[in-house]
């Protein structure tokens, strides 16, 4: 029966990686789906991304095969597209972000299953218990940053799961944390990143008078707001707007800027390298 | 203790309206919050939406003398703006729109409460009573196109509602349907209108190769496709997506328009006027 | 002979103004051809723009009128739109902002007369003088930048003009030259403000691994980048844009938006409070 | 000394194609820079677009070598970047589609010569004869559509070039004119196809009632407006809007959509099969 790969290649560039690895697929009869490349010039490095299908392949074979042709420091990564990824989604109090994603979920449009939610508030556990998911609720009252997220890291190693998603969870995830996760979590910040780094981007915005309002999903990583950015969108806003309804006029940003990193992520389109994103 | 309303004016326009308009809010001593107007110069058309506020205001005094200032066939409708709105949901089995509305719902982002949702399929049904909205199957199997519409006609009569939304309802409802609901029923089709009219646009829009997809809401009228604009945005597409990955990327572009447009018509911002729209 | 006026006011916000405002016009007999209001209610701070037609109007009786109607502290400014404003462009090396320009005044799309180019280099002296208009090259070389400031000023000083346009002028104005020309000076900046402030905005850009860029056309102050913001606009960009591509693709948004910032002042369509703007 | 190449394969998709062409290019010693491929599943059409840089190529032998690799009916180009392309502009009488190329030639920012602008009115003259590039006026008047084209034909049957770029030229070349120029003829259409094909697409647009406005650059075929789409970009627009202002905002539209087509089609990112491109 034939199934389908995703091979992910980051190599140091030198002449002729192409056609090594289109000769290694070749080789195992191996037909090519689709065939991304990058090569960043000023850094000199190789990101391939392809889908192919064949028989049910020696995955670590062809990770070897593959491995062996490329120069030191690759990194090849085979994954086998049938195989469905989990997440889990920290929240706060806001719904349309999660809702988002429970919707997706129930239309059959994301590619993953939620295996828990986890709340500092109870706000939204209603809402995800009408989709048959699991709600925890962690609350930080009292503890300190540290320890709360111990608290939920305690939580998240009794799960198996590839990605965190923060879907407006309004609560800064300490180093310690991050650390556990690396490229793993996916923030939303409702604000067109770098400008308005840190608390109420849309009250900064409308003091400054923009005249566009935006949205950043990135990786989370030790500096705040400052992680590898996936995918961003914006909308235009006018004098008539003071914060609140920017803020409002924001959420439709927000979700669908989200969901779309989390379907590059959940796809495997995604690489990271120097604090950036390649996207194929 | 203050109230707000919404003064609708639709008027053949002539010298002097914002004045008398203006003069009798001040009789009446009532606080013009926020004043929208326009002239259309061609056809002669005044339109103006004030948001007033004031103590409990006899509304039919301010209707009434405001009516008696203004040219012949002029209108005013004077609209409490504490008053809920309901709107009845029609779908058939996408779920995104639906789902977008119901989530607004749950987050306080929808001005109005949701009565019914009627499906032709019971495909979300489930989805609905989750949100603990009845869920009607009217299905049109054995039906013809007139038939079948008596029948949720029958069933709306029993309901009481301001407009009908259709969402993703993917069903052509007949002339004497329509005439029932004159700028009550909003629709969202799958294209940039008036291209890609009919069945099928992601298909057409494949085959004509363009490069950038849309979504229209408009209200319904008896000619397919061809009612009042409320909301139109796009997205773009390239070579690579075939037609059911524009379907896919359209989705998302189709629940915003939606949304947006059903914002606008609850909050009494939207005139329709030689099959076009005013927004205010 | 009937002439059009554009009539701006800013006044506390206090009821009852519209109403004032609207008698005057009333009792003089001139027709509102278009109406444009705005309250901020946090600073309670009302703006208004009319368009107003009549016989010629006694201006400064109109202006008088409507002046001693409003609150203390108000503002009240009456534009003959018939009358054609005078710009001053400052320019550096690139042709693109100026080039926009200049097209637009051949093609009767820029509603103002060009009085002089003035640019620290000679490098579009003679695209400049292609269009018959003057150029003028003061250099910065061996001038510190308040001695080089003067020197534009004393050129300006011979010259009479309404607004001085920045297209791609890659010094900074001390404050000493900014304050003679308050809200009189236009300039692009090649980035979506407040990201990116200072130099290289796309190297700062490419750096941070952004998914969009933009531009911003705003109002100088004394603060570099900080005054009021009048048009932004954006553009997508992905990993495979190095930041001279960026700063490629950026040049069709910034001559954009600078052009589109003009036509608002141009028209008199702007007004600036707490470092913002309103755009009629 | 290195130079740099264009590679422009199309052929019937089989297994094995990139590890062929790969392994003539590293068999010839020659470097990727970038590579980019396009599969059409349903037609299993193969599109190729590599930059190879190496020592001065025996481009035919290259040639020739790739083209016996790949199955029938396939097409091989190598195009060497170092030789700059040659464009003749048609014109009407609007400035500004024109006036943006002119710009873009004087900013180093155009990769072609201008070798002619052709006009049916003289109304541009001036302004071309400005960038001494040569002005031919061929009237219209008096000659029948074919009569008309075959006086164009017989003058660019003496110039040399690669690309007619129809930059707001207003009336309808014959199919026996187009015929000559396959897949050479740029025009901008002033709607977002297919929406509004034929004559004043912003008075259809304004009549229906749009919410946005577009431009759409495309290659000319026999059929009026139906062309392999390019290039598409959009804006906003409301009820103030009459049909001459969504025309004065369409032309920003157009000429930065015409632009970026011609800079596409200059760099050879540009496939066309069944009616629509591939653009790399």
């Amino acid at each position: 029966m034939k199934k389908t790969y995703r091979v992910l290649i980051e190599a140091k560039d030198e002449q002729g990686l192409v056609y090594k690895i289109s000769k290694i697929f070749s080789d195992m009869n191996l037909n090519i789906i689709s065939n991304s490349e990058f090569v960043d010039r000023d850094k000199k490095l190789f990101f391939m991304r392809s889908e192919i299908s064949g028989d049910e392949v020696e995955m670590k074979k062809l990770q070897k095969e593959i491995f062996s042709s490329l120069p030191e420091k690759s990194s090849v990564k085979i994954v086998d597209s049938s195989v469905r990824k989990k997440i889990v989604v920290l929240v706060t109090k806001e719904a349309h972000c999660l809702g988002d994603i429970l919707i997706r979920s129930v239309d059959n449009e994301l590619d993953a299953d939620i295996v828990e939610v986890i709340g500092n508030y109870s706000h939204l556990e209603k809402l995800v218990e009408k989709f048959d998911i699991h709600f925890a609720e962690v609350s930080h009252v009292g503890n300190d940053r540290e320890t709360h997220a111990n608290i939920i890291k305690a939580r998240l190693d009794k799960l198996e799961f590839d990605y965190i998603v923060l879907a407006k969870y309004m609560r800064i995830l300490p180093p310690s944390f991050v650390a556990n996760y690396k490229n793993r979590i996916i923030n939303i910040h409702h604000s067109f990143l770098p400008a308005f780094i840190g608390a109420n981007p849309y009250k900064q915005a409308h003091e400054r008078g923009v005249k566009i309002i935006g949205a950043t999903a990135h990786f989370v990583t030790d500096d705040l707001d400052e992680g590898p950015i996936i995918v961003q969108d914006v909308t235009k806003v006018d004098h008539s707007h003071n914060w609140k309804e920017m803020q409002k006029t924001g959420k439709d940003i927000e979700k669908i800027v989200l969901s779309k990193a989390l379907k590059y992520v959940l796809e495997d389109r995604v690489f990271v390298y120097s604090n950036r994103t390649v996207i194929f």
